[in-house]
């Protein structure tokens, strides 16, 4: 029975306090969050998220070799020395089974870091949509939906998972409370997009994240970002180790 | 011909340097954008904008006795020793007809302050959306639509209008641009209510702003804010004398 839902336009439009008590959901659709759940899906033990490209060598080099990888993006391109790119194509069990993965994007990972005062973090894309609400439902916490941006500005792909995971928990509720304003924008493009074939797909490819991803030539990401619930699989960081696991979490169904 | 439509869904959501060479839209639906509207529909000669308190009563004391009226709000309530507040049911012709009007509120001065680059700055409500579509049209400029927002907060009402008039010009292009994420988002809640029976009174009751004044007990400004069209009349602040008036401006029609 979750319960209140909001959502967050961009991380800087809310006050970390806020969160306090609550379940958040962090998204970056195009695409640390489709990533990341890619990366667990494909047999990752765990995620390390990391603000900084330095912190991240540095982290890697304590693990034995053979059982870390470096991934991200600046920029939408991989990194010098890592070993993958943000395009979560890649992200395969071949390559990521039983290893732990070092990650570091800039939109996705201050979002992160904005939800630190959620009692619960999240990671949702369209890839892992119904396994998202199933665990807001089975929570009782309040939901803040985060939708990271494109550097600092909204974008739409976001805003329309957090419009269709505030849908998907609101449809269930009884009585369910008038939207705030932010929540009722993302509502309002979720409800103009998900009765049109193709749409999600769409407004990803017009999407400033978008757009961007066309230029570089990553289409694929695009239709593989758009897909939904590829995977009944909830991303949780563990707020103690700051590690990103599947594992422990119970979906609700 | 107008061309590019772009929304800005607060004011700090854009750099002022992204102004240059467009024309601006400021909007505060609930309520300054409305009052100053009503203040000049009423026969004010002019509306001067002012951020500070301190500020527009040191203005107001360079007037002729009679010559002048100081209103505006604080927290949505009249300002001591002001002749009126925000509300413009109180903007009568009795009242306001020959008079200079200073006016002070919060999160429509901040805005107008941050559009000061742009090359026009109109002010636009939905009591003179029509006309506002109108002059946009006849203008060529790049169009900027500048939310206020409440508190540094989205709010609906401001969103739901800037879609009407995205809308509304974008209706006449014959073959419109890819609107950008934010205005994306604005068109979708326009659409979302631009059919329904009462639907933009209503959004504006649900609103951050709306519920404010609910509870201060203003329901018929309200109402006034949600009439479309009433006055076919559009406000232009002067970038030089920092005045608005509604003389200047032809509509196009």
């Amino acid at each position: 029975m979750a319960s209140d839902v909001h959502v967050h336009l961009l991380p800087k439009l809310f006050e970390p306090a806020s969160l306090q008590g609550g379940i958040a959901v962090v998204i970056d659709v195009l695409r640390a969050s489709t990533t990341i759940i890619h990366a667990l899906a494909a047999g990752a033990d765990r995620v390390v998220p990391c603000g900084e490209v330095d912190t991240a060598r540095q982290l890697a080099d304590k693990f034995p070799a053979g059982r870390v990888l470096l991934g991200g993006e600046r920029h939408g391109s991989r990194i010098a020395g890592f070993d993958l790119d943000n395009s979560p194509l890649k992200y395969t069990p071949e390559t990521l089974s039983g290893k732990t993965l070092v990650f570091t994007t800039t939109n996705g990972t201050r979002a992160l870091e904005r939800c630190l005062s959620a009692e619960r973090i999240l990671i949702g894309a369209f890839v892992n949509r119904q396994a998202i609400i199933n665990a807001l439902q089975a929570d009782g916490r309040p939901v803040h939906l985060v939708c990271a941006g494109t550097d600092g500005y909204i974008s739409a792909e976001d805003v329309l998972f957090a419009g269709a995971i505030a849908y998907g928990v609101r449809e269930h509720q009884p009585t369910p409370a008038l939207p705030d304003d932010e929540t009722q924008l993302a509502l309002a493009l979720w409800e103009s997009a998900r009765s049109v074939d193709g749409q999600v797909r769409q407004t990803l490819r017009d999407s400033r994240g978008g757009l961007n991803l066309l230029e570089l030539g990553f289409d694929a990401d695009i239709d593989r970002s758009a897909t939904c619930d590829m995977f009944d699989l909830v991303p949780e960081l563990n707020l103690a180790t700051r590690e990103i696991t599947a594992e422990a979490v119970s979906n609700g169904t």
